[in-house]
């Protein structure tokens, strides 16, 4: 089976990898071609356009950053809608506005192509290991096409519903990780004033009711200052705006994802965009006008 | 060796069992006196007031609701001071102000009499079991006398330093719950008017970035509404307004702690105090004017 990959960043790539150890004929692009060239020495085809990508495959997968993105390379000047022979299938891998998600499923149905939303969870470490959980919105007939390709990439295949449903399981996802981080970052700022020793403390706390991926994994680096990205700050606020603004529309208010937005804010304007979502530590201590030396100290008050 | 326990409740019960089970010479009280009865079988010797507790024992054990039950139990009439030989150590595992634990450790002081705040995390399984996490504040030395006695109770002892220090450590246990609590109620609550399988998102989230001890223990009550309790809200409150008072007192802000108290605040001005702190659910729910029958049901919107 043929497999078009378009956008080969930290996700793209380790995908297209595994595909291409599966045995697919997989073909990529690239907005900065020089990263779709690094594949080619694993076998990958390497085109200019995600048109061209799209009239050597039966799947064309998308992972790129945000919901514009998406819109582009599907549906924009040589977009996959140009090249695509009908009846292939768009997977969308990315994590995108749900409502713009539907809107591009109905256009690309008068075109006769098939598509998924099928954001995911487990980070570069997941797309590289093939364990990801995979949230699929979409026709579950389609589904059942694509889950061979699904399983090469993923450890964990869930349908969620309907086109856009994927999009909105992964923002539960994201809504539950938002407030997660401002309690790790909430626990590690007073343990530091209270004078407490912070590895003790998230030893004591890790493995219990307070215990979380967050403040076992990213706990430590918050009392460090290891900012040293896993996922961005700038890409958790974008994830955080599609959140809530897909809840406004549905009517729910998310109390919590508004207040971290906010800090998120607070900690973008002193040049935290590209540090991992752990650098929200820095905005509770500069709430508690905890300075670099005292931040940098076991004990601060 | 000879153990007082102070309070037989949810948490003193086991812990006196425990001790009994170990070979101490356990006496025990309590408020309402048929509790502590029900230990007599056990081999405990059944007292009426802290102050007998004490004039029996090496250490006095205490584990009572809140801040001014402590200082009952320890410094009013017929209470532990009263009937202590000097150089007996008192062990307060309540959870209760930092502030007010040094001011007893200091009276106690005058009067020869040693004190360790331990208050513990691991809930009526982890005392009945035998394996808290304890996080103890006070002398070293004093914790040293005193380390086999809590090893019975407990399987995790970290000293956290000076008097209070210990209850410092397990605000910030609280302090990383709240927001937890929080960002698993609003998954929960945008998953079902989202109209997506609540349990599938569950699974399909908990396992990753997104996971936490509350999300997995508890989001299938949020979304089952099944409140039966776990930790009451009304004391999650009591320990919110604890960490709340002593962030202030430090200079260190909380927002996400804040927001939760307001929260639960709703939740307790419907009935929900004696609930379990997954009845937070209710809230988002309220705040998105899902009614009982839309709760219910798996899709809602």
């Amino acid at each position: 089976m043929k497999i078009g990959v378009v956008g080969t960043g930290v996700m793209g790539a380790p995908m297209a990898r595994n595909l291409l150890r599966a045995g697919y004929e997989v073909t990529v692009c690239n907005r900065s071609r020089v990263k779709a060239e690094r594949l080619a020495g694993n076998g990958a085809m390497v085109v200019d356009t995600p048109a061209e990508v799209a009239a050597r495959s039966e799947i064309v997968i998308t992972n790129v950053p945000d919901t514009p993105d998406v819109q582009k390379v599907v549906l924009g000047p040589s977009g996959i809608i140009e090249g695509a022979a009908p009846d292939i299938t768009v997977i969308d891998m990315s994590t995108i506005s749900p409502q713009v998600t539907r809107e591009i499923a109905v256009q690309l149905e008068r075109s006769g192509i098939n598509m998924l939303d099928a954001p995911v969870t487990g980070g570069e470490k997941g797309a590289i290991e093939g364990t990801l959980v995979i949230m699929v919105g979409g026709p579950i007939s389609v589904l059942e096409r694509c889950r061979a390709a699904l399983e090469v990439i993923g450890g964990k295949i869930v349908h969620a519903g309907g086109h856009g449903q994927g999009q909105l399981m992964k923002l539960c996802n994201q809504i539950a990780i938002a407030s997660n981080l401002m309690a790790a970052a909430e626990a590690v700022a007073f343990c530091r004033v209270a004078g407490l020793d912070t590895h003790l403390m998230l030893e004591a706390v890790g493995g219990g009711a307070a215990g979380s991926w967050v403040i076992n994994m990213l706990g430590p680096k918050m009392a460090s200052h290891d900012f040293k990205p896993g996922f961005m700050i700038k890409l958790q606020q974008k994830d955080l705006r599609l959140a809530l603004a897909a809840a406004s529309e549905l009517g729910v208010a998310l109390p919590g994802v508004a207040l971290v937005n906010q800090l998120f804010t607070a900690a973008e304007s002193a040049g935290h965009s590209d540090d991992g979502t752990q650098a929200l530590i820095t905005v509770l201590e500069k709430l508690a006008d905890i300075g670099a030396d005292r931040a940098a100290g076991s004990k601060a008050h």
